[in-house]
């Protein structure tokens, strides 16, 4: 196990009717006037913003809004909150929403106090020293930003996909009401699986030794998806189901599983090329990269796939050729996806395979770096990985 | 899946050499003058308080020091703390050492600032409000003090031990490293085994359906426990192992496990009458008092015996039995623990059935109150747990 520090203040605000109290903890955490910062029609159909709003009124919180948050948050909206923050003297950030409106909320809160473009944090160019907090009504399980210092942006000139963690980035609170998830598509909820599941696989796919336990928390994750995943696919309104998937979404990605070990995040890149070029949603490019990606390194560990396999997939360990073991975990893998309504191929998301080379040389790596630490790529096998996305 | 709230705001500091940036973490979290508070003299024989004092020095943080802290840590050491905190204007008190020293520093520092006496927290008859930062340098993973908002104290007149938990216990940060550990007693780790073991049954033996997230994260702690512990008790220094069981022993207890869902916490009650009375290791205590309840509870809830004995035990299921294969789980505990040197009855551990009326009575059960959530006991069942502990 490496060393690590291990740093998660948020507070999650979990269960029924969370939402009313969103005003309370605004208060508690200084917000004295706020941005609420969503995406499209349904927080406003379904009620949810008019609850939070009047939580807020109750308690005195003055707000401003700014809905149009879009998947894959652009830069355009974000340069239009800070303006907005700046001239309404914004003190506090808060995204009803999903990854892409907290993601959103979260380059807004950096940027308001910083002279330059704020840009710069995501091409890593500067750091952010000022940031505004920021807080989330979660209404999809899938990013985790609602518990992460990460934050996904797409700049429009050049549709360039870029991340950037800080942390001052994670919440000050999260409110998590499972029921707001009732009315997700069904396709949505899939999408998020594939992110909370990728979340996870991105640190499992290490070559770190001892770590046991957070494997376990892992797999852990994994289990409690694919169990229950189903069970809302069939039965929306299942609460218990959604409130685990809810959070096994915050787990997978606030770092409690990924501590004192080398993470790959190389599928994650893939990716990003992927929804950046198609505007696909990003649980949906994971579902098609992470399985390719995962035959290209199968030989790195073969006994490490065979574990995630065995304890995870079920399947029966073949003592005598464990390689076979570790195949039909990915099987399983992409199997499950299929059976939630997920592509698995180039064919089935949408992409094309002329655009490969284009999309491998966009990932952007130079002077012989590499992408990820579990089997580093180079832009070659990038283009390999996504070649096995075909069927 | 209850409603909850979660704030778990610790910066966890863990792994080799990282006591040398206590001084560092001090003045992030703003403390100028230290309370260096400890037990007995392995901190001092093994170099430990001496670099930790020097990387206080090292960024100018003066500090006092006090020493004595005994296992069951008493009342008469809090109130010399708080004297000499009060009289030294101590503004921020450090532990070093385990849960012991961990607890008392907790309770001196709720006491430093408040007129009435200290134990008023304790007897649940008045709430901290301005609590001195704590923070730790961790020596023995047990306790889960270092990321919990708990803690524990046995008042000298009468020997009542009794807990006060409450967000202002939560340490600002934890130095952990595994290193550390390698020379604790081997009955030492053992006892912390027991005591992590049981902070995961006490959040396990729940009523509370729909906690298949956190059943699954809890047998993560179990299975690791159950594989590195004996790994450090035939080597002593194997660093993986340490490092898995000391992070196993945070998050057990920093309660990521068990939001949502019914605690149980008797069996913790029942076992402090015994190191009460006859000063026992906790972790000794429950390793005797743990067997006993499954036993009596496990008409509470088949199944879930069975779930433990299956997934955690790898018992196999019997169908047409399940109470039999719930009864192997338990049996295999009762190996386990004695496999590392616990002891598991009432002989072993020294304790007289002649005083179960007593200790029973002890636990202070009034006006037909019950102690515990998942199957509530009177007096009569405490009794009866504490005879089922005689073999």
């Amino acid at each position: 196990m490496l060393n690590f520090e291990f740093w998660s203040p948020t507070s999650f605000v979990f269960g029924k009717d969370t939402e009313r109290e969103t005003g309370k903890y605004v208060k508690r955490f200084n917000g004295s006037k706020v941005l609420i910062h969503f995406g499209g029609g349904s927080v406003v159909r379904s009620g949810l913003l008019d609850r939070v709003k009047e939580s807020l009124a109750a308690e005195g919180v003055a707000y401003v809004e700014l809905g149009g948050v879009k998947p894959n948050p652009r830069s355009g909206l974000v340069y239009e909150g800070i303006e907005l923050c700046r001239r309404e003297n914004v003190d506090f950030v808060l995204a009803v929403g999903g990854g892409s409106a907290i993601d959103s909320a979260k380059a807004i809160a950096m940027g308001v106090k910083y002279d330059g473009d704020f840009w710069d944090f995501y091409a890593q160019t500067a750091d952010p020293e000022n940031t505004l907090p920021v807080a989330t009504v979660l209404t999809i399980p899938a990013a985790g930003s609602e518990g992460s210092e990460s934050s996904v942006i797409t700049q429009e000139d050049g549709m360039l996909k870029r991340g950037r963690s800080h942390q001052s980035l994670r919440p000050v609170f999260s409110i998590m009401n499972p029921e707001l998830t009732y009315t997700l598509p069904p396709f949505q909820t899939a999408c998020g699986c594939a992110d909370m599941m990728a979340h996870i696989f991105e640190r499992y796919l290490t070559n770190t030794p001892d770590v046991e336990f957070t494997d376990r928390l892992c797999e852990s994750v994994l289990q409690t998806l694919i169990r229950d995943v189903p069970i809302v696919m069939a039965d929306p309104e299942h609460y218990g189901a959604r409130a685990n998937i809810m959070w096994a979404g915050t787990i997978a990605h606030n770092n409690a599983c990924g501590v004192g070990r080398e993470q790959d995040w190389a599928s994650h890149d893939i990716e990003h090329e992927l929804s950046a070029l198609y505007d696909v949603a990003h649980g949906a490019g994971l579902a098609t990269v992470f399985p390719a990606f995962m035959k290209y390194t199968l030989k790195q560990d073969i006994m490490r796939y065979a574990q995630l396999a065995v304890r995870v997939w079920n399947c029966e360990m073949d003592y005598t050729n464990p390689e076979k073991t570790a195949r039909e975990g990915i099987a399983k893998l992409e199997q499950f996806w299929s059976s939630i309504g997920l592509p698995t191929s180039f064919q089935e998301l949408g992409a094309k395979e002329e655009d490969i080379p284009q999309m491998a040389a966009k990932v952007g790596l130079k002077d012989g770096n590499k992408l990820g630490s579990f089997q580093p790529l180079d832009t070659q096998d990038i283009e390999n990985v996504y070649k096995l996305c075909i069927k």
